[in-house]
């Protein structure tokens, strides 16, 4: 049986990785990856280091592939069919790879940012290839997950943080839901994949947010304090960065009524 | 300066240790620890193996201090009250423990199941206990956090899940909040430190339960299914296995309309 690994590698530090991320790279015989264009050179590097260090210089052996194209310009209820209709497609390029690189009993691994199970669809793709291929009269293959540090950890760890308060509710959710205000029933609110900095749109005085990028690397930034008054030093701070590094990854803890335990 | 730990040791497995927590562990000069009660075989069992195989055996100080007393039967208001009272009286065991086993430049050191930013308050009382010290002339310490496998991480791995779905929302929420009903607003929901089983009450039929507990260990026991369908099972389950243990930790991810990616 085929088996297919998704590792979590962790959200920037290489010491991030677990002992049993460890042994699951040892496990692999070939590693698949996605060109992620602007991020690729630090991505690349990282994996390398990870690899290098853990399986061994020149004794792994990694399949690459081009991330399919994606329609970035859709709004409204386009977005969510851009995503899926992206994703069908990045489904069929791991599905060549994985048919053309692992033999009948072959261990493959795909290494994710931060948690495999937090905004990242590998796991979603390969349960549909599966399907798929079973469907279709084949042997499928055994995917096994392996957690990782989420960015949403790294975050709390590098401000100190607990993220929810005695007895409430922590809600994850996207810079595109957050677009819409504060949620009015939770007051601890962790943003993942804002590109558009939509904390900098809202009017709250009372909520304290708490910033950090690249977090994890030497190129970590950590910005934390009343929103109103260090929004706009954030934003700043994010396009410079951007600009110089040609990507950045952020995520951040809104928190309403700070002095509350 | 005095140095306090952190450390996230994830949520059960003994593999699910970071790299970065190995090496944490060998930094400090003396543990923390807090007698749990029922729990605490299991827990210090898997204190010592990790102390051993990463420190050595005999290599390692251990300092443990009993549990302050906790009114478990406090309900409404009264219950965040009964909590932070509690909170209090174990602070100032903390604060008794530091101030007399650390030196000067002592590294102290706390393990916590999980992520010591998901429902765990070590680094509240620490800091509170730092501000104290302060505020009355002493020198404080630093407080630093290792991120850890949370037990929600754990879960989705077990049950090979990604947690949100395509740009949605996660809630991560208490047993408490969720006798009042699933949200409205949000499709998926973790739920911690249920210990009177409120999945059970709801009224929902086009609710998926992915339940885990002992997530990691030997004693692991996965659920998956129609909440409607598969509740009384994990009402079975979980009362055998902690009349069998004398103690649970478990928790579950709740999903609307599961047939949506």
């Amino acid at each position: 049986m085929r088996t297919v690994l998704v590792i979590g590698i962790g959200a920037g530090d290489p010491d991030h990785l677990t002992l049993q991320a460890v042994a699951a790279l040892r496990r692999a015989d070939v590693f698949f990856a996605i060109d992620k264009g602007s991020a690729k050179d630090d991505l690349l590097a990282l994996r390398t280091l990870l690899l290098d260090r853990h399986v061994g210089p020149g004794a792994y052996r990694v399949v690459e592939a081009a991330d399919p194209e994606r329609d970035r310009d859709a709004t409204g209820p386009g977005y969510r069919e851009a995503v899926l209709d992206w994703q069908d497609r990045r489904a069929a390029v791991y599905a060549g790879m994985i048919d053309d690189e692992l033999g009948p009993d072959g261990v493959g691994a795909f290494l994710v940012w931060g948690d495999p199970a937090l905004y990242d669809g590998t796991l979603r793709l390969l349960a549909g290839i599966h399907d798929a291929d079973v469907a279709s009269g084949g042997q499928g293959f055994t995917i096994e997950s392996v957690p990782g540090i989420s960015s949403v950890a790294a975050l709390a760890a590098a401000h100190r943080l607990i993220l929810n308060r005695v007895g409430g509710s922590v809600l994850v959710t996207t810079g595109r839901r957050l677009a819409a205000g504060m949620p009015r029933d939770v007051d601890d609110v962790v943003v993942m994949l804002d590109g558009s900095t939509a904390f900098a749109a809202l009017p709250d005085d009372d909520v304290d947010i708490y910033w950090g990028a690249y977090l994890g690397t030497p190129d970590e930034i950590l910005v934390a304090g009343n929103l109103q008054k260090v929004k706009d030093d954030i934003v700043r701070r994010r396009a410079a960065a951007r600009e110089r590094k040609g990507w950045i990854m952020d995520t951040y803890l809104l928190r309403r009524d700070p002095g509350r335990r």
